[in-house]
């Protein structure tokens, strides 16, 4: 028996694809989006869709934006010689946040993932390796300290120490298993400054 | 300074901005939507749409529809004689789900709330007092058993009582301060089989 119409039905159902969402919170924003103003939704709507249309891949570091390349590369203050590898986006905005780095990054949009079947080609090594030839003289490996993370960062160590880069990894101060994302500001400025040769 | 290009951080948030999402929900819906194939944004930005342009409030018993009146108010099989009061159209969700009523259903949209100025007039009362003028027997009084869903049953009862319909409650199966759409389909039926007349 169907309890919804069926545009409520379906907005249910697209809404608990999204992660973190269940059946119940589906339906509580469904209630919630019907009963708001029009004009909030079509804001709403508008939103989703111009982000989706307007927002790409930075063809330097990989990072969301909206100008290629974006502000972060073409930034004249930035300091050029240094990049740090990120596995997504939310990384990076977690690293400025701490105010204390002020060189480039490189977003790799993974990790090496065997049982996920992820291999380095499946992620932006490819692309950090171009990158490294033209007066980049550190690298910062910032992945997760998870088994993937630490994998990819070895990875990465061993691809780019024969060109006589300097590659750190950031210091453990970050719980082991934890995610980048969800470390304050403090411990993130603390890991970057204990970060160690590998 | 700005962590996010511009239609990031507008997405942000208008996302944070419904309920139970906060900001760092908001980011990760955020980021997960950047990412998702295009074809699944179109359609999650199309579901929002059409059910916002598509659901209209029935205009016999007040619950959200695309066909007016709503099924349950024109499926023949239904119960003409009863007639059960609820908040919120989640709450007809709640008690259809429990397959034990077959009468039909009023919402309030709200309750009577003096604190936040909601007197009789902005709830859908007087819609109520005119449908209970053809054949209606019954009227169960199933608003959420809090203070304001208390009294707001309080309010209904007096006004319906003299003109000599019976006027029940839901019993107070449901844990007293809980919320009506979070019971389970067995206290709800409990709940309703033990009705008493007010």
């Amino acid at each position: 028996m169907a309890y919804y119409a069926q545009p409520i039905a379906r907005l249910i159902d697209e809404l608990s694809r999204l992660p973190g969402i269940g059946p119940k919170t589906a339906q509580r924003l469904t209630f919630y989006i019907l009963k708001m103003p029009k004009e909030r939704v079509t804001n709403l709507v508008q939103a989703i869709a111009d982000a989706k249309e307007s927002i790409v891949y930075c063809s330097v570091c990989g990072n969301f934006t909206d100008v290629d390349p974006c502000s972060i590369c073409s930034a004249p203050h930035r300091d050029r010689t240094t990049i740090m590898v990120v596995e997504e986006p939310k990384d990076v905005v977690a690293v400025e946040k701490t105010r204390d780095y002020k060189g480039l990054y490189h977003v790799l949009h993974g990790v090496i993932s065997p049982l996920e079947g992820i291999g380095p080609d499946d992620i932006r090594i490819k692309e950090l390796l171009a990158r490294v030839s033209s007066g980049v003289k550190e690298v910062i490996i910032a992945t997760n300290p998870d088994v993937e993370g630490e994998a990819t960062a070895l990875y990465i160590a061993r691809l780019l120490k024969p060109l006589g880069l300097k590659v750190t990894r950031i210091a453990h101060g970050i719980p082991v298993g934890g995610d980048l994302d969800y470390a304050d500001e403090i411990t993130l400025a603390k890991a970057l400054e204990g970060r160690r040769e590998m």
